[in-house]
């Protein structure tokens, strides 16, 4: 029977019913609506709403169908149409009456979010530990591999020379503000709806301050309408997916890129590759695709969802039903990304021979440029200087680094013998050293900032 | 064991392989898969590849896999990551080493794509006949109530008396375009691909015409690296699911505003609303608000799909993975959402009585002004004119048709006792019987119009 | 000439040039770009690139630039690609050779991401105090209409009698938290990635730390791949506009209701208000229709630049140079958004008889139930028993108050006359006094809550 | 003044004021505009509404006010909110009275989407000769350069041998289909509204048909309210674009990967790169990272306009203003991508021995297992022996054609001598000779194929 069983009287339609239910989905989130519904006996208990004899048949019911669902053998049934209507309806037949007392004051508004802000709240936290294992792993490499030099890249052309541990950090980096950016939005998914009723309040006795502290929420939601109508918690997380899932699809075009055979910087663990039904010989990095295709995934969850709720009037509308859905497909799909990409990283081999010959005296037409300015050339004379010689390079058909002396005097007379130490890459590399930099010195600062930081997110 | 058994020799992760696996979910097209290798299997057979003995095992193979997974008997088993290795694994158990020919000159690249394509034809086909039998409903429905007036609304403000069978008619002529346009995706969804190998075609003397032939396409692919690796007819089926459920949704919200209490204008039938768990006098229209709701969840997938897309280099990525999810899950709501729809249209009661008791003399202000346009005033002076008399009747808190001629011909001497003959609404709406108006003789040939217009659909 | 000038021989395609260009719109972060240049002149005195003679030069020079921009007479030039380019060049003009020392270890990379930072970060100063204003106006709106009850909806029906105020502080909640999210993407965005050059840092002595304090940026960036190539906070901001205008999409769906015809329960002011060309008695609403729609013109900014994000390599690549039309876009509308929203708030109108006319005794149906609630009857059998009254109060064609004690009884034995104190508005509404309710004292305390909170963001 | 002056009393927000006009905007249909008056001026005069000389004031009128925008010194003044406004304000001033009648049964409602499809059915043309030049370009360019042999690539890894001209033809043959489309979409653009009013329909004896004929449009509409309501030819045309791009954005991330030092088989003309402002040696593919991004650009239009629509009421609301922004700069967007593309693909040069020698023995290792199938080995045996050698070749570090014929025998005794004739890729490309193939024949029919296509397109 439906839980608004007293009034209606036509038939329904059975595709209706299909599309109304989400107890398929929502089942998810038997645990949370068991606690909610716990804590909730407890409130009406001291609001003497149930008696404590009532109190303890409606805990222990409910612990009896946590047991159900945890060994997999709870039977929904037919009208069963959400695991709240599940759960009560279970209740019911083990502990009769009292069961029909738990919902006094309770509205299926104020029941669902509470659940929705349980069960992510613990999302959250997963997901912090798994990003932050990815960092770790991350941080741990770069710290191991900080001597190996390879073309740092933009436009996806060749610039300078970088050491490889600045790219990895440079990502680590990225990582880290996606947790920081969680944990703020963990602050505005913890807090406490129960209490607020379908749209206007509790009428009865209940203490919230008591829920709050029983499921251990760290505020009370300030207004029963906002608590009620509002999903903006859920499009932050769905957001917050998206913009993490668009850090690793960088990352992983990155990664994708050095593992051509053009590039050859390195090569995946088998683990996470496959290879081909037709062509034998190939082996696909199909995991980085399938990281890079997952931030298209998520994103489009967020917009869906946004595009849902816009325009919506306020307080509860059955859109919001479009809620749950993404939330768990975008849980599940960071978990699995995080983990995944933490296997390829820890995995991957790199070739530093290949990365370092991949090196070119071109890439360091901006240290000419430097030699010049140390000269006391301005530097877009300078820059325009070294251009020239860069051209000049080109047309001979040689590396910039074989121009004799007597050829970069043709651009300008302040070159002189002591150019020839402009090409070195080791060299180029230590001058950056400010912080933030890719010298030795300024990556393994970064390196200790991420250490020190990591050490402050487990506390 | 993977297709690519020859050569690997690293271990797998196991989140990686549930990762990289789409068992789950493509197995919704078994039948296009055995349908696309049966077709295949006699190709190889004009081409000598295989025997006509050979083909024949490998056809009654076919079958009996089809009739497998038709009874619901098909065992997925640990290493079927997908339903093409699921069908030829359970093919090779049952005949043996015929199957292991079937792939010659196939690569999973085109079989996917052609299994797709099957699929979605039959899909289109379905959506379509859901979208014609909802069009239906809406022009019988129209053709039934013409003689309904209610208030025309701009701006959710009421502008002008119209016949509810306008209305009606406003939203199936949209929905006629969405199918059209299906049609016209269609066309570009039925092109076979099978023959074009992993990229580069195939190398045998494989029939391709006969191919198109045996699976019914109208047209073969005409570049094989075209024909693998892209899925912009997925991407213009998923945006024409995002435009039609957007219609749906205007629609809907028009419903919701017609059923609250404040319009009062309809009813929905108790199949098509549900109740409250607190409030025991509710009765909500949740089918509409579903309805709303799901056109963000399909652009969803829209969006999510083309943001994957997006800067793909050409040719099978994995990324491309994600088209089946959207493709089924885009199905799957608007077959639901067409249907409830149709439910919804034929099931909900009118109330003309108050329908009509909406309509107040202000909303024939415009008539006012065209009254002074047929004596010759310029429509913005007598426009002008109008909202004079407008601003009067609120001034005075009467209703504009409760001015008297004296009080009008204080805003222009050219009002007389004839004026009288403005406040009819009847009248009003059967002014309008130019081509797309809201008179009878029009709404009438507007039904007419549709009527023709499904007829030539269904042939 | 281009600041590359040094080398290209080709020559460029018109299209192309206009197409490459930037300075149509990033001429708005002229000041930016100034005060920029100034600290970094300074920096390049301290790391004695540039002479304090020359240093002077530069920033008289940068004031002169900063004054005709000012007063609108800076001329920009063919060949002035984008803000960086015009003001450098104007600076040659003005001071000659020191001006080719300015961008000494400096690149366009670091140089303008520094300049959209120091831009965005005013920008959301500007944002948040106009947030403030309009949270401020409705907490002092609920404050003085307190009193005022009106029907609560929930699915777009009536639902429970709440007071006006409970409504209007219900949006006002919502905008504190979208403050709140903005206060921590401006930690994000205040970090200074100056020093960070093309991609691998800065060779020369350029003191960071001296740079953070002359341009007041919180933090200094951690690693300059991530400082150049990432457009993270842009994002954020981007989807918090989306949040943002969703929240205010859904207040002005409801104000619409609100002000149809059909719930006349609030006017707005003229001000706000538009006429119709045609029908002289209309009055849009079109303030509130413009601020429902620019949820999606700034989420479209969002979703496209998020999609233009992925997948992108690291670092620097042009597809960035979508990030800035994106920025002043969602700056501009939020701006004046809340500014509108603001005036449409403090003008409108309500109309207390009507809004209280509208409560309706169904309504209190829960009210019923919860009568029998406290006779000690579960909630469960309470709720369909009260569904019973309001079926026969409905097949009775009167409204639920009207039953007769003999008819409740039907229904329930337990029902007796001092039913009869459940058909008060007033006391309905003043049972919901727990936090977050709608009684008197309850929304009383979330006008101090605000006030305190608001009090706070000023500081 | 307003057009509705009649009425209001109130004065207005100049933020407001602001927020509400289109003129800065939607002043580019300023012919549109003019073309749908003048034929309306005709019909009015059919209708006995105008006399023939009003008509012809008017129609000289506005080839008075066209001569003063095509001049570019019509005067935009304060009030003109939108280009009708200003039109009919301008038309006022030069003819007088007269002008007062040319509104006389029509709305802006139904002027507006008159004059938006006026405007886009010239765009649409526009863009469909510039997406012909651009496949033209790549057709020819394809036959040229048929005997370029280089990598195929699947997951950004070699895959088979195929020809340039292939991968040229995949990309022109997917831009055909969005041809195709966009001459879908530009029917159901090309119909009528004009005679809808604001939502009714026109209530005088206005013709129709004759506004059809004036104006060249295929069709009328069939329904008012869907007529001045309804904005999903603008969506369609958003989602267009959006396709279209993506397309385009897979085509540049090939060749940006193609141009990179590593891969180096092609190099932009200078006139589609740029430098850099640091690295003197860097020349940049701008143009194919500015074409790479517009997708994200021009799709997040598409989404904004979309949630915009979503769950709008019926008939006209503000929030269609949205419209013209996102029509606008997705024309023009499109409009230079295509011709920068062109302009890409026709100066750009490739290094053919580059492209050649990229080709390795391992992309042949499908070659060998088909070597086995033709001696009767089932495919997916020949495929696991072929990966074995793959395998082996791997293992002694060498090329796979470097095997010897004993080597080969580890895996399969069926290999001999003859296998050598296996390591010819000319040879191999050929074998692909079915339709869609890489064989020269094959590719050639395709550029047969297509040019009879371009040839229809153009009649």
């Amino acid at each position: 029977c439906k839980l608004w069983g007293g009034r209606f009287v036509g038939d329904t339609d059975p595709i209706m019913e299909k599309f109304n239910a989400s107890i398929a989905y929502d089942k998810r989130m038997w645990d949370a609506d068991i606690r909610g519904s716990k804590a909730y006996a407890k409130a009406l208990e001291k609001a003497k709403l149930v008696t404590a004899e009532e109190k303890d048949y409606i805990l222990h019911g409910m612990d009896q169908i946590h047991d159900e669902w945890a060994k997999g053998v709870f039977e929904v049934k037919p009208g069963d149409e959400d695991i709240h209507t599940a759960n009560e309806r279970r209740l019911k037949e083990l502990i009769g009456e009292p069961a029909g007392k738990l919902h006094t004051g309770r509205s299926r508004n104020d029941q669902v979010v509470t659940d929705m802000r349980l069960w992510l709240r613990d999302a959250i936290s997963i997901l912090k530990g798994n990003a932050l294992q990815l960092i770790t792993t991350m941080v741990e490499r770069a710290a191991v591999e900080i001597d190996v030099l390879f073309p740092g890249y933009t436009h996806m052309q060749r610039a300078q020379p970088i050491r490889w541990s600045h790219w990895i950090l440079s990502h680590a980096v990225a990582l880290s503000r996606d947790v920081e950016q969680l944990q703020e939005i963990n602050r505005r998914v913890n807090v406490l709806p129960l209490g607020s009723g379908a749209i206007a309040g509790t009428p009865f006795n209940i203490d919230r301050e008591m829920l709050r502290q029983e499921l251990a929420f760290d505020d009370i939601s300030i207004n029963s309408m906002d608590a009620t109508g509002q999903r903006d918690f859920i499009a932050e997380f769905l957001f917050w997916a998206s913009l993490c899932l668009t850090h690793l699809s960088k990352m992983a075009e990155d990664l994708m890129l050095y593992s051509t055979k053009e590039f050859s910087f390195l090569t995946l663990s088998d683990a996470y590759s496959t290879g081909s039904s037709l062509m034998p010989q190939k082996k696909n990095a199909d995991s980085l695709e399938l990281i890079r295709s997952k931030a298209g995934r998520v994103f489009g969850r967020c917009a869906g969802f946004l595009m849902t709720l816009k325009g919506l009037p306020s307080t509860y509308n059955k859109d919001l039903q479009e809620d749950k859905e993404a939330m768990f497909d975008c849980f599940d799909t960071v978990h699995a990304v995080l983990q995944v990409t933490t296997g390829v990283v820890s995995t991957l081999k790199i070739n530093p021979s290949v990365m370092e010959a991949a090196l070119s005296p071109d890439m360091l037409a901006t240290d000419l440029a430097y030699y010049l300015v140390r000269k006391g050339v301005p530097f877009r004379d300078a820059h325009g200087i070294s251009g020239k010689a860069v051209f000049l390079a080109e047309s001979k058909s040689i590396p910039l680094n074989q121009l004799t002396v007597e050829d970069l005097r043709t651009a300008s007379p302040l070159f002189s013998s002591d150019v020839s130490a402009v090409w070195d890459y080791s060299s180029s590399v230590e001058q950056y050293s400010a912080p933030g930099g890719t010298a030795k010195s300024s990556v393994a600062a970064q390196v200790e900032h991420m250490r020190t930081w990591l050490k402050k997110q487990v506390q």
